[in-house]
């Protein structure tokens, strides 16, 4: 048997490899919702001074990671590895900003759950001894996303009550030796794919909710743990439907989540803010928790997270060809080093 | 320092992951080709009975998985992962194949890339003991590629003499532990982006070649080989005007790879198949190794090669709105075991 593994789908990483720095980066409308003033940097137009919103995408995850590798007393010659990925076809955001960078790139992708997926790759480099430091990140644009994905932006076509608000917004952890935070990642959840069956790209959460719960009753059962284990078990993006869902389904499990469960895409966006069901993207997770929940842990409120960023695997022309959309999330534990 | 890495970017694979079994799978024009006789299926017709070039692509790509834990002998429920990818839009045929497993999925992407950045991260896996089997596989096909890459086949558009043929071709690896065959991966080199400027997408062999130089020349400073260690240094898909290319520039550092160098591109494809430079695609090293190059070191003909897929990280939009296009390159050593 591999001996970090737990269970079924569950990676131990016993050399607890730390969070030493994060980097968030968000756009206008981001920064006015209710978790604004945790981000490190909120920007003024979401071009970003750029020409195309591409460009301002590749930019805003660039400066994640830049502030990520400063904010862990690190220099980019330190960094053995980016671990990286977004939502443009090829990975367009995530490859021209790692071009910026004299580190080794690795391709990340599983839609909005990209940047778990980075997280515990980044994870077993650094706890398996194959990397001192390495950078894990993920990206999303509201305006590049809407483009690719639905219409253009100048159409200003209906949004059905059911639709969630790509997050304009890039986060990054740096994930290696060292002691700056006594935060660490200890185990990692690999998803596998669950496709409910549901072919409306505007009902993502529903979606994405089975493959969330998939997840966390894997990673709870792998590890002997109970929800109440956890301060916090905070999904990426099902947004306030497939939030709904995922508790209802967990409950018919017998597993009550109500108390402990947050998502991303709920709390990112107030209900003022025209967003309907909430956040989606790979900047949602990576950005609430590179900037709220980073700060909530390393100032002591958190001490054990589980954070599962949530995919919906859907293409533009599976959707065309008439397919459903397959789900996935991977959960990684995060937590507070008692000293 | 981290304990199982060699220099700046290569990762030391002490537990030597084995190779367990590969699957490979072609199209008709592959079949064809001088490498014809080496796949484990040549389809009949490049749909594979399916509606879809897309469904094609997915199902090819599922049945050399299939057929890779087949012969390694193992069964579904003994894989802890399925990491792979493919050229198109969110990874659309790893995702609809990695469907039908119940296994934990990792989507990676590295362009043409993709078959050693799966391998290398899936030995990360199997040497650290987070898994005890994993898959790592990559598909293209011709007819999905042209399509969202450059223009409908039924144009019939011209293709400059630089141009390279996509390659309609899966290969799927099983990497543990086990003594199947005596295959180990022993070593992988991440690649760092490097862009050479060029925004000609019909010169990718020129935009790849100097990230494969960088990714080789670091691999063997990292290690303290010369290429003469290796019997074959194999990239993925330069074509011949890459190579030559890659040749050139080594050559000009005073490394001598003229007589240890084959590319799979240039294999793949006679003279007479119009394929012009010759093959590209995530589909042609995949196919290559997991058909041809894996028989020669099973029956002993070859004992060391250090494969390196390539990668030209270019979209469609990043075209349009001018941007050149990088390049990147991952390198695995594969050497037979002295029992």
């Amino acid at each position: 048997m591999a001996i970090n593994k737990l269970g079924s789908q569950t990676l131990l990483f016993l050399n607890r490899p730390h969070i030493l720095g994060t980097g968030s980066v968000v756009g206008q409308k981001e920064g006015k919702g209710p978790m604004g003033k945790t981000f490190d940097l909120v920007l003024e137009e979401d071009a970003f001074g750029e020409k195309t919103w591409e460009r301002a995408e590749s930019k805003m995850l660039r400066e994640a990671i830049n502030l990520s590798i400063q904010k862990a007393g690190k220099k980019e010659d330190q960094i053995d590895a980016i671990l990286s990925g977004d939502l443009l076809n090829q990975l367009m955001s995530a490859v021209f900003s790692a071009r910026n960078f004299k580190v080794p790139f690795l391709g990340m992708y599983g839609a909005c759950s990209t940047m778990t997926e980075s997280m515990i790759m980044g994870s077993v480099l650094a706890d398996g001894g194959y990397a001192d430091h390495v950078v894990a990140a993920a990206s999303s644009h509201y305006s590049t996303a809407e483009r690719q994905f639905r219409l253009p932006l100048e159409h200003g076509n209906q949004r059905p009550p059911s639709s969630q608000w790509t997050v304009t917004g890039s986060g990054s952890v740096v994930i290696g030796k060292g002691n700056v935070t006594s935060l660490c990642c200890t185990h990692g959840t690999i998803g596998k794919i669950v496709d409910p069956g549901i072919t409306d790209a505007h009902q993502m959460g529903a979606a994405m909710a089975p493959a969330a719960l998939d997840t966390i009753s894997t990673h709870l059962k792998d590890t002997g743990r109970s929800p109440d284990y956890y301060d916090l078990i905070l999904t990426g993006d099902l947004g306030k439907i497939g939030s709904q869902i995922l508790v209802d389904l967990a409950s018919k499990q017998g597993l009550s989540l109500a108390g402990v469960h947050n998502d991303c895409g709920v709390m990112i966006y107030d209900d003022e803010q025209d967003a309907h069901s909430g956040g989606s993207g790979c900047g949602c997770s990576a950005s609430i928790f590179a900037g709220h929940i980073y700060k909530e842990m390393v100032e002591g409120r958190l001490k054990k997270v589980l954070l599962i960023s949530t995919g919906a695997l859907l293409t533009t022309i599976s959707s065309q060809q008439g397919d459903s959309i397959p789900g996935i999330a991977h959960a990684v534990a995060i937590e507070a080093e008692t000293m």
